[in-house]
């Protein structure tokens, strides 16, 4: 037997984070309440013990008035289901809704597993031209040329339109609203994919237009993963939610069940906390927070690219005076030097292009995180 | 605003389950390690840290070499996956390998979402008929009439076999060899679905002659969920583990990742353990625990049904006198007195039929449940 036991069992996570910045990750670091709901609901079923043959109709604990009576007013939804993750629920809306061989339009923005959802559904896909560096828009009249393209290729309109809101390599904030009238007027029912949305920001799908929107539970709603919602409208719903035939309480895109012990566990404990934190006046605090952060960053050249003044905690920088000394000492001499001072989240060996979260850090640490960049660029140019 | 967000926050497990024969659950109580890891990378995306692009490839914390060398080893296949669950790695095959409209042939006593599955991938299924009570074997002459029927109702044989090894209702072991010779015979890929099996006894897919298996974290492999497995041969490894055109590092029916936190790092943390109690000498242990009991239970009047003798901890048994007790009291008396013990697994309301598992409890505590059982018809006779 040649298996090396000894490398597995419990393992550290020895990564220095006192302050992160990962995007992936400042949405999902878990409430103390989630901590504590990991070890009471971490053996996974159980949350079946009075279950009745469907996760979301399950009263004790309160899944049932969770999914059906929170989500769908924090979402503004009228249907929700919870899914293994945004991807998973992209995926369930294009395989219900389309047809192989369809077409689905998307922005160019697109998260890659919506492109990989599309490529699962074997649907083709047409990408909306995003504007040039640096803002990286998706505009209404690039919308409109991408279903005008498909219409015109194919003879009839897309299957399904897809916006990323916001995308998660600018955190860009695209006109909503005027596109999905511009998709609707086509006929074209709409999907967003809120993951760096929902559980952060004001929400609302019918205000915003959407017929199905996606969400993250690990990446914007403190719970632990892989979970997300899926959020459906009374028109769509008997599609996308529809019945087994043999099965009778069981919904065949989420293949009967989904989320089964500490992921919808934690997300209901951390569900007081996300509310609060989504409502207008506390998420302006973190837009204030990222562009404050963002104005540091440019004093000392770097460049923030994507929408100016910046409406969303994730944003992208260009920083040549940092490409400038990698070109002296080495690629990873920025991710060290950060991991020094313990702030977490910029990929080991990126200097020129980088993506940060300022979301739920706070103004005092990102006063250290606008130090940290202070030092490191007088102490190499010093050199 | 409506939502009562009081419901919500950190909710308590009440359910008293100082034994638990939930067969649910018996193989998903986490060990100390993975209760451990739990906290250690609870937060979602917490593998990622160093991760380049795909999560299979992540060298800290190792999970390239868990499955990429472990995984391989330990369930005799050329290649695993970490999906979200078994339900989800059975989806992966079927959409992967079939096209719409094909057939599959799975046995009679297949687990619902084997079924679900087949129908979310919009196949055809033909079910293998189980021998009658109390058997409810699946045999291979009834395997290969299934077969037969396929072919000659459709001209061409299926494009899949699916065998539920063991069952989730019976722990029906069938003859997976011969099943697969045959099937194999026919030129028709072969699926195992091993959610009971797989970090519990013995299993080796090239032994069995699977091309497809099946495995479940939370259900078997003492992993917070959801999570399962995927074991693929080379012949299908190309099919089933496509990567995407666009995004070169993306496996398309894994929608380009799945478990990124706590799903896999338990998982890690329980597999030595994992490992240790599914050898053969350890396994044989848990099958003389579960014919013991049920030689006890069958003592006082209730009937084992399935294999017999059993060879496996999942057991089904028909109780005509607890039955007849309900008749005369109400359906909710056994699990009433059951809870009183803080025996756990047998669903409210059940008295007739109902399935438990032996797996982990050992002797000791089964016999506090044959005695429970002995004193609850006594009580209720007496009156």
């Amino acid at each position: 037997m040649s298996i090396n036991l000894s490398k597995f069992g419990f393992i550290k996570r020895d990564t220095p984070r006192d302050i992160n910045l990962d995007p992936l990750q400042t949405g999902g670091v878990l409430t103390p309440e989630a901590r504590h709901a990991l070890q009471e609901w971490g053996d996974e079923y159980s949350v079946c013990d009075y279950c009745g043959g469907a996760l979301d109709e399950i009263k004790t604990p309160p899944i049932y008035d969770f999914v059906h009576k929170a989500l769908p007013e924090f979402l503004g939804c009228d249907h929700v289901r919870i899914t293994n993750g945004a991807r998973e629920a992209k995926f369930a809306v294009m395989h219900s809704i389309c047809k192989e061989g369809d077409w689905v339009v998307m922005d160019g923005n697109a998260h890659y597993s919506s492109l990989v959802a599309a490529q699962r559904a074997r649907l083709n896909v047409k990408l909306v031209e995003k504007t040039p560096a640096p803002e990286y828009k998706i505009t209404l009249e690039k919308y409109a040329q991408a279903i005008e393209e498909v219409k015109r290729e194919t003879g009839r309109p897309p299957a399904l339109a897809l916006l990323t809101y916001p995308d998660g390599n600018y955190g860009n904030l695209a006109d909503v609203k005027a596109i999905s009238r511009l998709v609707h007027d086509n006929g074209i029912p709409f999907l967003v994919n809120g993951a760096y949305a929902i559980g952060r920001m004001p929400f609302n799908a019918k205000e915003l237009g959407a017929d199905f929107v996606a969400g993250s539970g690990h990446k914007s709603m403190s719970a632990s993963g892989p979970i997300g919602v899926l959020g459906v409208s009374e028109e769509y719903a008997p599609i996308v939610l529809e019945k087994s035939k043999t099965h009778k309480t069981k919904e065949i895109e989420l293949l009967g069940c989904t989320a089964r012990g500490a992921t919808i566990m934690t997300m209901i404990a951390s569900f007081p906390a996300v509310y609060e934190r989504a409502r207008p006046e506390n998420w302006q605090k973190e837009v204030e927070n990222a562009r404050w952060l963002s104005a540091q960053l440019e004093n000392l050249g770097l460049r923030q690219m994507g929408d100016k003044p910046h409406n969303h905690d994730l944003m992208f920088f260009e920083a040549m005076p940092l490409y400038e000394i990698s070109q002296k000492t080495d690629r990873y001499f920025l991710y060290r030097e950060m991991k020094a001072r313990s702030i977490h989240g910029i990929k080991p060996g990126l200097t020129k292009n980088f993506k940060i979260s300022t979301f739920g850090v706070g103004r005092e640490k990102l006063g250290i995180v606008a130090d940290a960049f202070k030092e490191i660029i007088k102490k190499y140019n010093a050199c």
